[in-house]
């Protein structure tokens, strides 16, 4: 039997979000990923310049064992969307792992999921975390139970290994990280807002919420 | 007048290599990205999980101003693909980047852009690429005149961020990287052949190539 992992795609999704944890989860062995979507096709991401395709329907996947819900300003509307919170509150029931990248908590929350828990998101989106119920903490990923919560879009990665030596211990973990090489070295070290020069914090803060 | 992103992608394609710098690149004001391929339409990703869907045909998109190549094993039939090879020499004829990520350089190679260029690949191929004419040089992006070559998958983010720095100016570059929130902790530092245990670097050398 394969472990089999649930990613949930939308319009206007963040692709990053989606495929940093594809790209380290898919190379687990004995996984099954696959990508699900409340209508199956392809779904254009935020920026409009890249189609994603969804092979599966909600119905389709009722029982993964491990679901992720990356962000994006089109998860919006999955907010107040009852078929989405329906499955993602029936799929967490029988998960091993719930998981979450950037504002893909906010949709967590919204299905109660994250109710008291103690969870991350985007750095510009922490009180709307609070305000949906989880305890936010500005951690780049956060484990409560059996929830993984990542930071914005890239901590997805890193949330993805720590979940991978999780599932399949801390050597298929590491080698996955040499496999995709990475070992990061951004040119500036303006990563979060505690290091950034405090105006771009500011126009990133309000071009995003 | 926007400048144009051309981001190759076929079947088997290696989906980070190019959404990593397609997340950032696409941040940049004022630019046009485009995902093209050999023949427009949905190609499935190096595992078989994924969908990424290509707009543009080759001939749709003549002369961008920055061209990317991801890695993947899909690549290979293009390194003797005379129609792709033709189309990436008259594209870098033109370009202000050209740029390449994993074994995307080897692609870069087969059509004798990186002949006596100093360039990178994914650890696994360094071989390879100094076979196809280039000078491969172990590092995380390699800048070379108007090349840009990063190392293995998740490296062209770093490169990503490098080229929006050279093209828009190092402020944009940090706040690209403050709004996808890159500050990367991964869990283990097992990211290089340097720095992992060495029997996890022979069995990815021997699952690669």
């Amino acid at each position: 039997m394969s472990t089999r992992i649930a990613i949930l795609i939308f319009d206007e999704l963040t692709a990053l979000d989606a495929i940093g944890p594809y790209e380290v989860l898919s190379r687990i062995p004995g996984v099954e990923l696959r990508f699900v979507a409340r209508e199956p096709g392809v779904k254009r991401t935020d920026t409009g310049a890249l189609g994603m395709e969804a092979d599966l329907a909600l119905g389709d996947l009722p029982d993964p064992d491990v679901l992720l819900v990356p962000g994006g300003q089109g998860n919006r509307p999955l907010l107040e969307d009852d078929e989405v919170l329906d499955w993602l509150r029936a799929v967490h029931e029988g998960t091993t792992w719930t998981t979450s990248v950037c504002t893909g908590s906010l949709v967590l929350a919204a299905a109660g999921i994250l109710h008291g828990k103690h969870a991350t998101t985007h750095w510009a989106y922490m009180d709307r975390l609070e305000e949906l119920g989880a305890v936010p903490v500005q951690e780049r990923v956060v484990e409560d139970g059996k929830i993984l919560t990542a930071a914005g879009v890239s901590a997805g990665i890193d949330m993805a290994l720590t979940l991978a030596a999780r599932m399949a211990g801390d050597t298929v973990a590491q080698a996955i990280q040499l496999g995709i090489e990475y070992d990061p070295d951004p040119p500036f070290d303006s990563g979060s807002p505690d290091k950034a020069p405090p105006e771009l914090v500011d126009l990133i803060r309000s071009s995003e919420g």
